[in-house]
């Protein structure tokens, strides 16, 4: 039987530490190819490049793995993975990480590294977003080997339920073992944003934006509670976004 | 009573048709503040500036209307009319477009235009994306004014199910008149990319992305269905991606 071939992509782009923890954990399982942005991306959420060219040029920052860094988004290079670079090839899985920082809760939305995996879900293959909740671009990760290789090698096995991609947390390096694995909802937080404005050498106004991670829920199911009790989360995520309840409400309620 | 608020925004910037039609639809029904990308944002899907800075022009491109230019994208826009424009004030309906293309189905991810709606939506006001299913910059929108306000009106009266945006989308211009509005879900479809390779001047490739829009779907209770049959589509949308239904198969099958 032949390795099964994994697609690899990030949001931090192709030199991040994250990246090449990855690389190294996916070669143990398959044939790993990369594709991933040339710059950082991050927040860039299903971005997609249109109306503007892109750049693709081979790599050879991963000894003995083929290598490609794109001018695009996390979601074009999975794009540009799956249909030109892999064009004739069957893709087993699409990982994308290890990013640089929390994708728990509502920042599933912002985060080019869950867009990536979420690209993947669409063009029906397995696929797996790794977030370490830590921002450091020199986080600890000596920590996370395990859990990454242990959901990558199910995933391959047993493959994921249609049309759903895994955002994967994993907790920072603490001196407490991490206690396990919870198959999560995601959260009810948000992030509560101000702006801090200031004035540019010319006198003019310009804007940092700035915010603070609010969680309202309660819960001890949501991916929020496994990361502070030390477990990693993962969130199945669907790409159809139709909130079915509400279809009934609307035409329940509504006057057309 | 005073008169509702009414924040608009879009993808296609400042100073496009659609969002123009906009303003004057909402103008009958509330008080009117834009703040709007200066530059087209389509496919921004839900990216955010994050590491950059972010500038905020006052604009009087729209007679009598408060209205700003923001080098960011289409939830940036929303973000700082919420938390820095608007800032102590209640907003009664956050509304993006009127977008030129469709944002049926699967293009909901990619869009900017619902990522605004998407966004208020997160910060627990009613939002509505319109989308024109033409991409002409020209496009006529004679025939959508009513449809445009109808809705509007009904979730300024009614209120929008908690946690959902609504993404709309118009038929183009025909000679038969829309046949009236339905409540969808999100249709089984997707984009098949292939890319174009080209080279420079200087010898070296780059890419065009090209898709083809490929409907999978055979039901009759989803947007693309609604389109094709000359109605308005209505997809409530929700921004907690969870697969509910996943959490209890990973559960079950996998071994933790």
């Amino acid at each position: 039987m032949s390795k099964p071939l994994i697609l690899v992509s990030n949001d931090d782009g192709i030199d991040s530490l994250g990246i090449r923890k990855l690389v190294g954990v996916m070669q143990r399982l398959g044939e790993v190819v990369v594709v991933a942005p040339d710059s950082p991306q991050s927040g860039m959420g299903h971005a997609i490049t249109v109306g503007d060219t892109l750049r693709l040029i081979e790599s050879d920052i991963f000894p003995g793995v083929e290598a490609y860094k794109c001018s695009g988004t996390p979601a074009d290079c999975v794009k540009l993975g799956k249909h030109h670079v892999l064009k004739d090839r069957n893709i087993d899985l699409v990982v994308s990480g290890v990013n640089h920082g929390s994708n728990t809760s509502i920042s599933v939305l912002y985060s080019g590294t869950m867009s990536a995996a979420i690209e993947g879900a669409i063009e029906g293959t397995p696929a797996i977003g790794y977030s370490l909740c830590d921002f450091n671009t020199k986080a600890d990760m000596s920590h996370i080997d395990e859990y990454v290789e242990k959901i990558a090698s199910e995933a391959l096995i047993k493959g994921l339920p249609k049309a759903t991609a895994l955002n994967v947390n994993i907790p920072h390096k603490q001196n407490e073992s991490i206690r396990g694995i919870k198959v999560c909802r995601q959260a009810n937080a948000r992030w509560e944003e101000d702006f801090d404005q200031r004035l540019d050498p010319n006198g003019r106004d310009y804007f940092w934006m700035r915010g603070n991670f609010v969680n309202h829920d309660k819960g001890e199911d949501n991916d929020e509670w496994a990361i502070a009790n030390n477990f990693v989360s993962i969130v199945p995520c669907q790409f159809d976004l139709t909130a079915h309840h509400a279809i009934t409400r609307l035409n329940d309620e509504w006057d057309f």
